[in-house]
């Protein structure tokens, strides 16, 4: 495919039907992508990146929909990468948050996106960086990445963000969950939602005194814990405002610069591994594997050796 | 190091001391561990495998601490893996059911090791299958890998086993938020934990319905739900009855051999990945990606553009 100027033309202005087939490309085609990224990177780094995550239940999308409301009458443009373990199976009829806040999805200047987690092993954390990119280039002003944060995977993504914001419920059991989950290590910020139950108090300054023990690192950000209840809309504006207060606390200290040019490092890792690998495994090493796993099987030879040997075979050929 | 013949025979042998050596050595030195695995790989095949996943909190430890002293009574040597989030911040000792679950580790034929997800980006789940091979060479009958199954990464690893057992307990949003994680999916048997509290029937029945939907495949397996109280004992026989019943569906189909040769052929790739990407990244390399993120960072260059003349670079010197 020839990038059709017109296409990336589009794009630079918040075309959302262009901004969604960008996305689709990313996901679908690989060959394609980076010609396309190419192009785009020139107009990125321009948006705020913030990540939503925390245990499932926690009401995540709810307050996403809630922050992107705020965001919208506050005038700015704002991006959405929901991350959906939406699978094959079940398909997407249980996400009714979803659904709610696909509404939003219908403001002028709202782009709303899930990505699957299913089926897109290994290379989800790298294709909604690229997303977030694509919406970066098309004028976001503000990013939302929301993820279920219980696995490596999910936490890898929420960290991609300026600023990580981790929702919380007061339900017993809850906080010890999330530290087991690693989800202390990621926040930025907590969002104590469902603040209007039984127990929202005492499950915030838990959370505060636990995070005492935290060792003070240079450039200290002290993390706060807001309290929201996202259902009614409260605490959305003093959430947005520690956001911002994260933002300047960011800038000011340069760790801005030096988290964007870890996360740009990382990127590039990725991408040239990825290629490695897609250069490596040509039809005839595939062929190759293929025919020899029934010798492995049955120990004839084992995978270390056979591997070694397959890596060899090809530089001595080059 | 050359790795002595006496430390191979010592695993082989079952020494606790030297299986626990030798995870070590998996989790810590890359160079030396395809050397181990090796010698070790003549010596697997042997062992059960039973994945044991599920939500935060619904017991899975201690289901599987159950199921080491059902099979330790049995006369079965078994070795658990315990893929655990624990975090440098919180430590271990959030984690009262590990402590509990090690003392049954106490016992002669029973080998406990948990390995972390943190800092082991990407190499979680060869580690831990790699670990298994370890306790499969050193005779163990059942090996147990217990993880908590919210995140890909976490689903990846259970689904390395024979057979997946995926711990519910009866509580609201509980089985839908399991739908939602992907759980459906990997599971042979569900095992309904604390199945004395209200409201037990109704969600196993609710999963059983739910199950009905999944596309009958060829060698259809019935999915059961195995009602279990693990605090008190309960259920775990039938579990354990039910695990052998899946083993034996899987031989009789010959699911078991494909489902293995699968997992070897996916070990052989993630080998051989891991290996291209070791001999890419040289110091050079690493100085060059160092030197030139400046530039990439304020947009003189693009990272796929540098990505690219990286790789090529690199196949015109050799």
């Amino acid at each position: 495919m020839e990038l059709q100027k017109e296409f990336i033309e589009k794009i630079l202005n918040g075309d959302k039907r262009a901004v969604s087939r960008a996305i689709t490309l990313i996901e679908n085609n690989p060959a394609d992508k980076s010609k396309l990224l190419k192009h785009l990177h020139a107009h990125t780094g321009n948006a705020y990146r913030i990540g939503i995550t925390g245990p499932p239940g926690a009401g995540k999308s709810t307050l996403t929909d809630c922050l992107i409301k705020h965001l919208t009458e506050a005038g700015y443009k704002t991006g959405v990468i929901a991350v959906d373990p939406t699978s094959p199976f079940t398909g997407g009829a249980l996400l009714g948050d979803r659904v709610r806040m696909s509404e939003s999805g219908l403001l002028k200047d709202v782009f709303i996106r899930s990505m699957a987690t299913r089926g897109s092993l290994g290379g989800l954390s790298k294709n909604v960086i690229d997303a977030c990119n694509v919406l970066d280039a098309a004028g976001k002003d503000f990013i939302l990445i929301e993820t279920v944060g219980v696995g490596q995977s999910e936490l890898d993504i929420a960290q991609t963000a300026d600023t990580t914001v981790v929702v919380l419920v007061p339900e017993s059991g809850d906080s010890i969950q999330a530290m087991k989950a690693g989800l202390m290590e990621i926040a930025d910020i907590f969002a104590l939602n469902k603040s209007d139950r039984a127990g929202a108090d005492e499950i915030a300054s838990g959370i505060k005194n636990m995070l005492h023990l935290k060792a003070a690192t240079e450039h200290h950000w002290n993390i706060d814990v807001i309290k929201t209840i996202a259902a009614r809309g409260t605490g959305v504006k003093e959430l947005f405002t520690e956001i911002l207060k994260h933002k300047s606390h960011l800038l000011k200290t340069g760790l801005f610069d030096r988290k964007r040019k870890d996360h740009l490092m990382r990127e590039i890792t990725e991408t040239v591994n990825a290629n490695l690998q897609k250069n490596f495994w040509d039809d005839n090493k595939i062929k190759l594997l293929n025919k020899s796993i029934e010798s492995i099987y049955k120990k004839t030879t084992d995978p270390y050796t056979f591997s070694e040997e397959l890596i060899k075979s090809i530089s001595s050929l080059s």
